[in-house]
């Protein structure tokens, strides 16, 4: 299992560790190798570099970025590997997330991020674990599992509400 | 090299391969198989239902879906399969593109689609090929050169201009 | 009565019945029947296709979907059948509802939902109600009633306004 | 057939008339009578008022009201009616029609407008067919007929794309 | 001081009565009639409009009505009379004010409606006193003082913060 | 009729002229006596305070003020004068005019700006008679004419249509 | 060191300086000399304009000016000094900060005015600081010590998040 | 004079040049020397990182940065210096510049970038004018001389339009 490719996980600020904690524990779940990392596209700019660079040779196969406000950190990792990014924007206390939303989404011809929901953090885990699986059929059997629990959830909820309807 | 997957490349309606025809000719560059495809999430939602379930045992890795206004053709194609998604929102004649890109990147948890910017259709190629390298030397071997002509090209037009400049 | 076509309250996740629970009510009211159903356009999209396909033949008249960010559900429906579908945009925690209502009403030609306001459930309802009417003249009286009580609730909040005014 | 209820165009200025022109011509495709109607909510306010006031007693069963940028057409005339009203926003000179849309469909409970795309005239059309196709089957047929078409055309587009990439 | 006109406060629900309070306050500060209404351009539009059609000749001189959402009270009164309306859009539970805004201030060419900020019912007033004062040199004398109590107001916070900070 | 106050049109500038034309234009038909002055609040920003400060004393009436993306006109010259300004909100090459209306009918608490529409100069000069018309018999007969015009216009196109539609 | 330019801080309304105050304890930190003034561009514009012509001479570098909704004292304050003008926009009830940062950014030109992001006052002292620091090396040493400390304590959160992930 | 300060102008894409080229004609106005540069954040990442470490020492005083869409450039090159960077978002072909506002205006606490209006690049430049003049009384005189020669400019287009209206 440990020459799967491991997803890293960056974040601009620990404040952001609440939301991006969904996206560990999804990883996790999978069974898939995670490295977390606190670090800033504006505090500290050469580390950002330097770990995307050496992203791909130390055997990360996706880097997951979260960020907020201006939010550069997804394209500035992405303009340094050749790996694919997932962005998750934050929504912080102004603009309701569309700042973040568009500093992430709307990168330039040539460099690509892979944009999930404002606040999506379990989306860019389920998007990491899509990207990993070509290779790993044991991946893409648990994602097949997951889909039907997803499914099944939603049933469930639907028994419970209409249980709870009749009783009215 | 016809073992490797195939990207789909779907549009909700002809009139979008005017910006879809940018990620088409990615692909071509970097060899990768591509089929191209008209199908509506609204018109024709039973074929795209039937071509996202088939989609990874007809031999694809990565669909892509361009979509405008509503724009539900990747989430609905993502709700199908556990291939990744790339959503291209497309900025159709109100609302700046605003519409597509929220409806495309909103995603509820459990299903992603990786959204790229609005017409970046370029880049939903990048993506894809950056998804696919995973088990391809070759790709990643091309996705270096790509960085580094696009890191060229900018210099070029650099040059260029401290030309014009001077001239000025 | 029991002729009198039902209508269909499909709602993309539970936590969203808080909302949809003051269209229920008002469709009681006016003693409509209703079926609610929590059925996601993208977890159970299979079960959601099923359900718009038969809803005509299962008596439904009108369907009413209730989904908030990418907010697929209303536009799914809609695709499968020729029934009327409302949509009614839900507020989620990050966009302040404006998600929803585009990926709601930019529906493309060809497939209308018939939006309401942002977590406008009750307007959902008398909409329904509307459409229902046409063959049933009781539905109508009720209607006219219903107007005619909400006219006089104003007047007597204006009545209360006054006299808490006059003691001022 | 004339026994069947009339849809109402009604439009704040005969400037919003190319939009409403295509709402007009499906209309007339299926057959249903219609009448059309330049009317404003401000510049001839009791007109409108009279007009919907009197709607269902002169054989409407639905009322479609195009208006653009403070748009108060629909709800204006939805006031005055049990009908059901669907609301048009025309995409104006400026705010790119977000705020016809937002003055159409964010109704206040109580009384309800059917709101469809910016500019989606066509839509409008559809769904005054949807709601009046209650009681007359060969509506219901003639719509079945509709989609069928949607589709077919889609599928058309797609294969005159796929000679075009052959040949490409 | 009785032949002075007096302004009418019209709101849409008295839900908005705790924003249109402080209307309230600064019209009877200055000494202006009022009458204080709730009336809804869409649950009681008769009384709306005849209340417009006879404010003047009831010696109104002013008309302001303040209204959420759809927000088409003002505009409604507009259409029905010649007297200058002032619009206040009220901040709802969704969309922050921009839809109370955009309804309230995009009227067409030929009805105006004087906006204020969302939620400016104080700003209201004062344009309602400057609007009378034309013919009545006391209220252009309390205005006068107004405006310099608001400065010295602006001086002594100024002052009382140089206080704190000194002794910070 | 010389006694009659003047209503002075200020825009930042002359490039906002086009839009502004309607405004006078408007106001000559009334034979309101107008001045022009392009003034800006950035650039000769003492020639504005001191235009606002004397404007009542040299016989001003109500001060109309049109202004581009910041926008700031309006607002200054209200600072400085008791008197109404209305503010006309000029689109300008980005931002649809959002920009333009926000800073203008964001006034805070104490001195209001009367907002009209986005390019809305025609309504400014509508807002402008109707409050100068208090005093003066002829404005109010005027303006009623103006308004049974408006009225008549709109059956008048509605003819036109009703022609256009029985030969179509 | 008293013959560094001090910084002036201006805000609209002493409810501005829970937000402000983080720009004054920065600069305090970096020992730049200030002064803070509660001062509106409406309602005590004459005193905000002398104070801005008078900045230069009474030893001011920078003006600071933190203003929120139609946010004009950034504006007014650059209109009438030549001195660098720096504009924080303050999130207010409604709009979400965007009317404060549109009315703030979107000057014309001629008139610059340097805007942070929303609440974003502490940049705005950062900001002031790397102005001055022109003449200062003592101040550009201090800049340099504070942009080490930032990245330390993006180290030192990695290093907690690292450790509380170990023991998790 | 060759001891002041240069000011660097670096634009994202040479596309952006017919835009930042008024800002460059200010600078050779007032004489202040510059250096152009196209060089992307994201396309030449370690470029735009050496660029802004070595700008101090290579004898800059101010960076301006222009960018559109996700517009990252701005606050990647004020990561790597003291220097201030002032920013000009570009509009590009989606989102009406709003997208490139925000990813530069909205920077995390401690990295400020001194953002000007979308498209505003000759307030760019007179921004760092104004930051440059400190320690050049020269600058500080011309730029005394541009403002007078803005307010002229102002009065003789007043002047024109006087004129044009009395032969009008």
């Amino acid at each position: 299992m440990n020459n799967k490719p491991k997803v890293a996980i960056v974040m601009g600020s620990d404040s952001d560790f609440p939301i991006v904690e969904n996206c560990l524990n999804i990883l996790k779940d999978f069974k898939v190798e995670t490295e977390v990392l606190v670090c800033s596209a504006h505090r500290t700019p050469d580390k950002a570099a330097q770990f995307a660079k050496e992203a791909e040779s130390n055997g990360f196969g996706v880097i997951i970025a979260a960020a907020g406000k201006a939010a550069h950190l997804p394209g500035v990792l992405a303009a340094y590997t050749i790996l694919p990014v997932i962005g998750i924007p934050i929504k912080s206390s102004t603009m309701d997330g569309l700042d973040s939303l568009l500093s992430i989404v709307q990168m330039p011809s040539g460099v690509p991020v892979a944009t999930v929901a404002i606040n999506g953090a379990e989306n860019a885990a389920l998007l990491a674990i899509q990207i990993l699986s070509a290779g790993y059929p044991e991946l893409k059997a648990k994602m097949r599992d997951y889909k039907e629990q997803l499914a099944r959830k939603v049933e469930e909820k639907n028994a419970a509400l209409q249980q709870k309807l009749k009783q009215g």
